[in-house]
């Protein structure tokens, strides 16, 4: 997506091979035209591939956002999923983990069994993909519900890292605004465009 | 405002004289169309009363929706305060602490520097406004800027605790969705609606 690559080229900063801060306009101050845009971007996709998505799903903090954006253009609700510490047994909720590189912590993530369903066709939402954690999780957590993973959106791709080719590899339909294919201090790379049908 | 009213009346659960349970369209999953609706309130109202705003300031996780629905009807960025146990020490951010009454703990929200500016005039977003801790921390952060509070908007105000009056006392200019008078479990009864201005 041509708006998010120039956004990133811009404001973006690289801090070494694997860090790229984007807390202009992504995870710290947000840039609401661009979150409406890239909604807009991931209802168009997912419509076209004639998923009939019902809930969007996505994780607390910085996906929230993109997430609302999302179900807003979608006329579907969203569910964010909550980030504990430590593991909250409960009948109420579907847990699952998820392993920070960056914070060398694992981390579970929660969402209360009254906001999915077997009937549901979920899009999965989150701002980066990287070894691909997050995403696990939350598809997981769609899962334990009995309802589908319609599809994975995802603002920035590190596609030099693992998750994208794990998502793929275990069958879901990934979309990511913008692919990074490197990053050096200072410097971005993109992946080249294929045509996106 | 008649719609949330009707939401909180249909779908929210007064757990006990103080615990109002939303997670079904506020701060778990998230109604969409209510979101972009309330947004347009706040945007109304704080243009009516002549506020330039150039910013709008919230907290995680959840003041992230509305705060993104108000910002893209006035044409501004988001920033949302982050959360930390521990005091993150660093010339680059303002913080401030604030005493949370549900968990009897203290916490940092913190903003970087960046994003706040002795020219700008903000606009604080909250979900919730009880005893008004979140709400003063946002706004001692704004000042701390140098920048001015244009206003505080909230989704659901408890009248019946102390926030919004020490944000009166304290100057602000306070708008609340929705203003409860009073819980029991199980019942939630409204503050009378004076004529909005």
């Amino acid at each position: 997506m041509q708006l998010l690559k120039e956004k990133i080229i811009n404001e973006g900063i690289a801090l070494s091979e694997e860090v790229l801060k984007v807390d202009s306009f992504l995870n710290h101050q947000i840039d609401p035209v661009l979150m409406a845009e890239m909604g807009k971007e991931f209802a168009r996709y997912f419509n076209n591939k004639g998923k009939k998505i019902t809930r969007v799903l996505t994780i607390e903090s910085s996906g929230i956002a993109i997430g609302l954006t999302t179900a807003l253009e979608l006329g579907v609700p969203l569910v964010f999923a909550r980030k504990k510490k430590s593991l909250t047994m409960s009948n109420d909720i579907f847990v699952a983990k998820v392993y920070s590189f960056t914070k060398q912590e694992s981390n579970d993530i929660t969402v209360s069994k009254r906001f999915l369903s077997s009937d549901d066709h979920v899009l999965v939402i989150d701002d980066f993909l990287a070894h691909g954690e997050a995403a696990l999780g939350l598809a997981s957590v769609v899962e334990q519900s009995g309802a589908s993973v319609a599809g994975i959106g995802i603002v920035i791709e590190k596609s030099f890292q693992a998750g994208a080719e794990k998502l793929k590899e275990a069958g879901y339909d990934v979309h990511s605004l913008a692919r990074i294919k490197g990053m050096q201090k200072g410097k971005v790379e993109f992946m080249e465009e294929e045509l996106v049908k």
